[in-house]
């Protein structure tokens, strides 16, 4: 099985922004910093030091995973924890936070629990809950179901931007583990549960509450819904122990979408693939799925949520300083005609 | 007919945000002014004179409409004014603007035309396009449905914000005329044309396409398409040759569900209902729908879009600036246990 059968055709999101890139650079003003595509907009407000950082984000259909399970606080948390890290990975720490919830039918209780987790994980990492925006349109959604938006904006002060620009060969590649697939690549998850589902002959429910060996007796249901790990800290410990030169947040697109976003265009990354163990819930999905390897790692994170770019220089500092981070691979140059991320 | 039976009940909303205020409020920072409920919330950035305020909003169900009627640039115009109206109600001025397009299969085509239109109107009001989300989730909407969420920050100088608490007794309110239901009460509009298609034994499509005389000879499907208005050009211009106290912008909830949030608490606003026309777009809705009076004003902005709270004293300058601008009513004191919107 691959992504797109799952119904989600990375293509159609490229060749729908492309549509629109010289439109919305028409719309760029003095204070704009930088060029579309990265994890987080830059906007520098005249006679202040400290550069906003705005990044809006969903969490997929996790939301289904999450309905389905009763388990309405964990899309709220990984909304917020999702916006943190695409504004950490430009360098900034979060400031503000605003939701969007829509759905045809609201239900105060359930508004009340996925809101509430937003509010907990803003207070959680200093982040205002500034606004938010709550739709009831009914026909628009089926019954119970709902969609998430959040927008976070963040400061840097000028010169702690992290800039892919900065980052050169040799440099060297941290990676921070995930805790599951965070909020990216639940619909080729969900279609492998279904199918499942036929293979073990019960329904989409009992694949899900069941007891895996595999999982250490976890179920499939709870790795799936683990939260969206936030990096907040980390990278907080990370920057005052090495000098950071980009990040990558491991979100949809897997690596090769996500890693080259860190880089300047004429490098690439080249990354060892046993410096991590692969968790077993990715093992799971590929072996149920007969996900081809690298479609699995160009749809999920595979087991690393960020991925830091550091000076070589301070690779023993930075693991000294975070026992959980990992050397994964190092910058070299861009191969023509070949992917940025390089297996090794 | 009325907003409850077309499936959007405001007090559910209502309960909803009581739920959750204890929790936002925990989430405070220093930079962080004023309470929930306000058009925007209010975050001075330490070292800045500018404050920043940040809003969120949908367009609802007109979204269904656009689809319809294949007019998709409207809703993302409309999102985008939506926005700097909301920031304008603040007294700020619009910064920048990120969208998240959310959609079952991405239709690159439909994509471009609504957040090509998000371009075109940020570019139009000076307000940097500083990113978006487009997510793609199988199953989660109906074929062809999307929804779309704008997230907008603006800049205002501290001593510029726009307070309710400012507004006084005799102060003049002043009313700039909406071009329709701008994007709030579509669901009713919607039951409404519904309900209208059994009358006349036609499908919707063609009661949203016959040339009604009520409407000069224009469809109601134009009508109902017509974009939400942009006041920023008319704020500029009343807030230079007018002491503006307060704005409000008459959305979700209509009169009583906003004009009071632009006033203190003890004061409410005095209205004269023939002061304006009621366009013929709203007089068909509420005939057709049998749509109770006071529904009707809870619902729809019934063509005044914005109302501005002025001093008195410069009711005559505020006119003269703007020809469109009408007198509406003025602040008064608060009645116990009564509507804070009087109408006279």
């Amino acid at each position: 099985m691959n992504y797109k059968q799952a119904g989600v055709d990375i293509s159609r999101a490229e060749d729908a922004l492309a549509r629109i890139r010289d439109k919305v650079r028409a719309t760029k003003r003095p204070e704009v910093i930088g060029d579309i595509g990265a994890f987080g907009g830059l906007f520098r407000l005249i006679g202040s030091d400290t550069v906003l950082v705005a990044t809006t984000d969903g969490v997929g259909t996790k939301l289904e995973l999450a309905r389905l399970l009763d388990r309405h606080e964990v899309v709220g948390t990984d909304l917020v924890h999702h916006c943190v890290n695409d504004a950490l990975a430009m360098g900034a720490e979060p400031l503000f936070f605003l939701d969007y919830f829509s759905t045809s039918r609201l239900e105060p209780e359930i508004f009340a629990r996925v809101v509430g987790a937003m509010a907990d994980a803003c207070r959680a990492h200093g982040c205002a809950l500034l606004g938010g925006e709550t739709a009831e349109m009914p026909g628009m959604y089926a019954p119970g179901s709902y969609d998430l938006a959040g927008f976070l904006v963040g400061g840097v002060a000028r010169e702690r931007i992290l800039d892919p620009a900065n980052a050169r060969e040799g440099d060297v590649l941290i990676g921070f583990p995930s805790s599951g697939l965070h909020t990216n690549g639940y619909s080729l998850a969900r279609a492998i549960v279904a199918k499942r589902a036929i293979v073990e002959d019960r329904d989409e429910r009992a694949v899900l509450d069941a007891p895996r060996p595999e999982l250490r007796g976890g179920t499939l249901g709870d790795a799936l819904l683990a939260v969206h790990t936030c990096y907040l800290e980390d990278v907080r410990a990370l920057r005052a122990a090495a000098t950071v030169r980009s990040i990558a947040h491991l979100t949809g697109g897997g690596w090769e979408g996500n890693l080259p976003r860190a880089l300047p265009a004429s490098f690439g990354a080249v990354v060892a693939r046993e410096s991590w163990t692969v968790p077993p819930l990715f093992k799971l999905l590929v072996e149920w799925g007969a996900v081809a390897e690298t479609e699995a790692f160009d749809t999920w994170n595979m087991g690393i949520g960020l991925v830091a770019v550091i000076a070589a220089a301070d690779e023993r500092a930075a693991l000294r300083a975070l026992p959980e981070a990992i050397r994964i691979g190092e910058v070299e140059r861009a191969r023509p005609d070949a992917p940025r991320v390089r297996w090794a």
